[in-house]
């Protein structure tokens, strides 16, 4: 029999990469979590496509809008833009929210914790990402660390961060090799009909197939650069 | 000009010794957070006056209550009936909440990274208290690790966890010291008109007083023994 996982789905493409990883080895229990970003409504459309495309049944919805309350992210305040893209830069974007992944991860062990499932599955990027300080090797082990201490001595809870020394590029190879299923994900910072091809995001998914001789299966509001 | 500091501030008599300590040296911002526990509404009263004796009027209140879609305790569960006291054993009782503190840390952390306060208080007992993993040193020690890694570089949060090397008659005699109102708080885990008297959380504070040579100021449906 499979072992159980708990597999953080956000509707993007990293997380669909690593839904694909996790439903070929594990039994897995999809985690969703909205936390009044910008593209929230399409983010769960994606999760919820991709949970039937995997034949995923066992799914859990988790609402932590009151980030949005306590806010500071240009991608939950709607009174901040969403910023050009600065990528490779060593500043933190301002669509950094603040220690967003410690709630996706406590929500994870909790909900692993409270059903007897020893892994937690998450699609943190730290090469060739955001630059986001909560997708590092270095914040997962001392999360992981947290959990080990602040849990029953019995349980026994691993993070798996299959991405985490992934570049974008590699990613996207590693989907096409497990058949995840791009054409149902989203990964514009905006939300608008169709990808902005402008933000951040955009710019990095573009580039991450292209690098990998493929070519994005969704739709583009503008070829990004 | 006072340094300001997030003070977790639940309605129970430690995190009011801890406002107590907090708002004797800091600008304090008061954080409630409720996550579906059975005496929800009472505490969430006792929080919005003890922040009134304060002074206290910058107050933010979150609802974690997917914790009770999550499940496994009985604070949360109203399948789950309350256990009699078992204090002094080892084993972790059924009220434990898995990894409910990760959860309150995470979000005192974010508040304080989008508000730019570098000071976390938090009410947690180690030594004399239900012995919940998520109480003890070396989870917050593992939590400010993970915070410091998963934070903006320039951030900067310290937890302070003033009784967590307290044995509970001290944290009274603390709390009397600074004129915390204790008759202002709610311990009890049942949810009703009188504190109970017979759950492991009246017991231990019942006890509490009476070793600090003092009489807990609330009522009791029965005296505890």
């Amino acid at each position: 029999m499979k072992q159980r996982a708990v597999v953080l789905v956000s509707g993007g493409m990293d997380s669909c990469v690593v839904a694909a990883i996790a439903a070929s080895e594990y039994d897995p229990l999809f985690l969703h979590i909205c936390y009044g970003q910008r593209t929230e409504k399409k983010e769960r459309e994606c999760f919820e496509k991709i949970a039937e495309y995997f034949g995923v049944k066992d799914k859990l919805i988790v609402d932590i809008s009151y980030l949005k309350k306590i806010g500071g992210s240009s991608l939950i305040d709607t009174n901040l833009s969403v910023p050009k893209p600065d990528i490779g830069s060593t500043r933190i974007p301002s669509t950094y929210v603040p220690f967003r992944n410690a709630h996706l991860l406590a929500i994870a062990t909790s909900l692993a914790e409270a059903k007897g499932i020893e892994n937690i599955f998450i699609g943190v990027v730290a090469v060739d990402g955001s630059n986001y300080p909560d997708c590092r090797p270095e914040f997962i082990r001392a999360f992981a660390q947290a959990i080990n201490e602040g849990t029953k001595p019995s349980t026994q809870i691993k993070i798996i961060a299959p991405l985490i020394n992934l570049r974008k590029a590699e990613i996207v190879k590693k989907g096409i090799e497990l058949n995840a299923p791009f054409h149902l994900t989203w990964s514009c910072y905006k939300n608008t009909e169709i990808a902005c091809g402008d933000c951040d995001s955009c710019v990095l998914r573009w580039r991450a197939f292209k690098e990998a001789g493929t070519k994005d299966p969704i739709p583009y509001e503008r070829i990004p650069e």
